[in-house]
């Protein structure tokens, strides 16, 4: 026997009901404001273009938004063009030197990764920034180019969000977050099909 | 006995060296262009928000974007202002009805689908858009709102970039596409804190 669609819409009811009771439980009971340590990390893509698509989102609101690139070229000309819309709300610091795979020269990574994060430690003690952006900083960690205590300490104390992006985020830095979400890379076409990065789409 | 600095920075060099070697032959064996087919989908935060900033990078470059969202609420007054900046290139349909725990109506979802899928299907079909973001059209077609085959058939033949979000993506939508990638849950301030949904931040 199939059952009628009478049935079908009748127990979509019944669940869609259920649903909406634990939602709205949640959602009265989630009264708290809170300075949130946000992690993006895993090696999928869409970790800095989330940390981007956050920071428009606090433009739109017309909230002050910092950025640290620490790992320069993660960021192209198609994220600049889009945040010069808002330029005056926008302090945009490149701070690292390329890919560590490109510069090959430890002391003088670890040397530029400590600007930027002079840099970024600026921004998170100015509390006009609504949202900070420390994008790639966990590459940097995960190389000890900065101790992550150092950088887990400095977090403690903010009045304002942070966002951190990149792979293989450290462990002390996960468990002092807020929100961790990790990009898990299913399907690639720059791995799988020699598909070349393209403009509007990857920068 | 402990490495000293010199070691330490000379074994990175090689690493570094080998890592640069592989980076570069990948690099140089990407040559396709293809319209791709992109898939944010899991539990986890950043799938709306990653395919807002691949929009908004299409948008830096001055090329045309448009959106469906087939959840209304998905995307709040951060993400409307921010694409205000660019209305001449942004086409945005809100097309859903809501959260179907809201709405506890089947029938009317389905219509509600349908409409939005028609809006979906002339922009697919439209050349001129460089982007088009079925925003939370998993939700749809995992309710079976649209059946999936109709979806993945009307966008093999594609001459524009497409981004689907939404948790889970059914598997034929996976099998097709060019790049997906899971946004795994780690840490959820909302339900783990009670911490509220904060402006320009989550909306």
């Amino acid at each position: 026997m199939t059952d009628s669609e009478e049935d079908i819409n009748r127990r979509h009811k019944e669940k869609a009901e259920k649903r909406k009771a634990f939602q709205d439980k949640l959602v009265s009971q989630a009264d708290k404001k809170k300075h949130l340590l946000m992690v993006y990390t895993g090696t999928g893509k869409g970790k800095s273009t989330a940390a981007f698509g956050t920071m428009l989102r606090a433009l739109g609101h017309g909230h002050k938004v910092g950025v640290v690139q620490f790992i320069k070229g993660a960021w192209s000309t198609g994220e600049q063009k889009a945040l010069a819309t808002f330029d005056n709300l926008v302090t945009y610091e490149v701070a690292g030197e390329g890919f560590t795979w490109d510069t090959q020269d430890r002391a003088r990574d670890i040397a530029k990764a400590r600007e930027a994060w002079v840099l970024a430690l600026a921004m998170i003690r100015d509390t006009s920034y609504h949202l900070v952006v420390l994008d790639e900083l966990n590459i940097v960690l995960r190389y000890d180019y900065l101790p992550v205590e150092e950088v887990v300490a400095a977090l403690a104390g903010r009045a304002n969000h942070v966002i951190v992006t990149g792979r293989n985020a450290p462990q002390p830095l996960i468990d002092s977050a807020d929100l961790v979400t990790e990009m898990k890379l299913v399907k690639h076409p720059f791995r799988e099909q020699g598909v070349m990065a393209q403009e509007g789409i990857e920068f």
